[in-house]
């Protein structure tokens, strides 16, 4: 890897070409889409974005840190410029909203400025077009270690907001996609022996089991529909896995949940030779259900309907499966049901950098 | 200092008691200022903001690192709280807008969630109330060292903001303020040989020399004039030092500026003893020139007036004086006059930490 080293104003330059912005200092008159909304970008002390009539603005940021939520070792740079973004941008789904722009913080040692950056780079500009989602500012210094923090601001029709305080017992609990897939795949790349190589920061490992952790994708057209046709009650993303954020959501709206093990839509089985079947699919059957409960970093939706909206709630929704995986309840208790014989007490589980 | 462990959601529930916010999950009906722009603040996948009718959203963030940007052994924990939010609300300054409300990033390690914690979120409330700027939301994590991030969120009307890049030769350039101060109390913070005890989290030393470095004070009024009035026809704020700052106002504007040296507010000089007297002007004279063109960290204003504006800027506003140091120019040249025969180039000699 070539070792270059930058000024400030040299990896701001480096940056604002990686990816799309309205020039430094100019207004982007007459530009169709996003960049109209940015009346100015990269460039000068801050960012000016014109909100659009009658919506509110969605604020929210992630930390994206080497160590703690990736490991420069094992996840392509072109993943971690991807997935810095998308999570950041699975929250403004959660509040059925559309992404408008984003600021990036980013602290770099030198050693990382040059295909280490390329790479990541490349990823976050192709979640910038996926996500129509455009870079407006940030803050750049250097640093013994990758530091991410992202800023998206998103918008949403007045009043139509998906907020987690809106469920009722009785409302139907549901979850979109499959849960425990993203931390599957962080299991399968921990225990790879090899290392990415330096040469490997933009390539992306084949095994579709990996994709989701590494490139998550937030259901933000979802999102739209679940607030814009007042479907959901309440709704949260599963960035931290199941057992955490439910209790989160139940807290926000003063109810408890019931949760059918047997109707979570656990990561799929692939069991090898007819041999090791059986054993092998008792010890999945498990490992696939604590998978679904636990597992982190799924960015799916988790939301609440009132029964008489059930109809409204297609079986899936641009080819990602919506289940109903259990009720809401009065009683301000999490109980998981269908392990055993009695009802039993889901305790979190998930992630927490504090546990 | 007490070590306390505290979850994710108590780390949460610590931050939001510490300082003024809507309630997890509640809309803040009838409320009156800040509070009522926000219709959703700590306790959901993110905040909601509603923009004021012709105004145009500000956004920017800024990283505040341990080790890069204060000294845990050397800073006040109330003073990296005060900081962290000031210096993002100088880039609001700079583009004569009013804060709204902000995002906090935290990485902390779990030996600092107690008192130090308790320090820090006594600055910050205290800056959240000076700058009328609310705790909008945010991330935390674990982390080995104190990470923040700040975004900043204000608003300006539409097409008043304060750019960098409408400076035209013949402009006068001013500043506001006095520079170098800041740089200056780093050095006698720095110089100090006892460190910061771990009681003394919230005592601010007493030195006035200090205080700028530790508690600057953007100038939030002074911006608010110079856009609203059009007198200033470019802005920014001086965060890495003058002779740093000034080349990116003038590429931005595509001029060239020369300032006087003799017309540069420098910090005073406090002589000693008559004996000492003259040696030490000569030392301090060059040195305060020196802190004034190179030093980091002032917050102040940076700008140009037409001169046929003149007259509409006052000597000083709300106390701070307004200076004018030199012009603009055609020539895309930054140049300092008065320290010899000749102008001399002004290399950028302020803070860059890929330097």
């Amino acid at each position: 890897m070539s070792r270059r080293l930058l000024s400030e104003n040299s990896l701001l330059a480096k940056i604002a070409r990686g990816v799309r912005s309205p020039s430094a200092g100019k207004i982007p008159r007459a530009t169709a889409g996003v960049a109209s909304r940015l009346a100015l970008g990269l460039g000068d002390d801050a960012a000016l974005f014109r909100p659009s009539r009658d919506c509110e603005t969605i604020l929210t940021c992630d930390w994206f840190l080497q160590g703690t939520h990736f490991l420069p070792d094992k996840h392509p740079a072109d993943s971690v410029g991807w997935k810095c973004l998308a999570r950041a941008v699975s929250d403004i789904a959660a509040m059925g909203g559309t992404p408008r722009c984003f600021l990036l913080s980013l602290a770099l040692p030198d050693s990382s400025t040059g295909s280490w950056l390329d790479a990541f780079l490349r990823g976050l500009r192709r979640a910038e077009k996926h996500f129509d989602c455009m870079l407006a500012g940030g803050d750049t210094t250097r640093r013994h270690e990758i530091l991410i923090n992202v800023t998206v601001i998103g918008e949403v029709p007045a009043g139509r907001a998906l907020r987690r305080d809106g469920a009722q017992a009785g409302d139907l609990l549901y979850v979109s996609g499959v849960l425990g897939e993203a931390e599957r795949g962080l299991r399968l790349l921990r225990a790879r022996k090899k290392t990415m190589s330096r040469d490997s920061h933009s390539r992306s490992p084949k095994d579709p089991r990996l994709q989701k952790h590494l490139y998550p994708e937030p259901r933000l057209a979802l999102g739209e529909l679940l607030g814009k046709r007042r479907i959901a009650t309440a709704a949260m993303d599963l960035s931290d896995g199941l057992s955490s954020d439910l209790p989160r959501l139940c807290a926000a709206s003063g109810v408890g949940a019931r949760i059918d093990a047997a109707k979570l839509p656990v990561p799929a089985i692939s069991l090898g030779t007819r041999a090791a079947r059986h054993h092998a699919k008792r010890a999945h059957g498990e490992d696939a259900l604590l998978l679904a409960l636990h597992g982190g970093d799924d960015y799916e939706l988790l939301f609440t309907v009132p029964k008489r909206k059930e109809l409204q709630v297609p079986p899936s929704f641009l080819g990602v499966p919506l289940t109903a995986i259990g009720e809401i309840t009065a009683t301000r208790k999490i109980l998981l049901v269908g392990t055993g014989p009695q009802a039993s007490a889901l305790k979190p589980g998930g992630w927490d950098p504090f546990r």
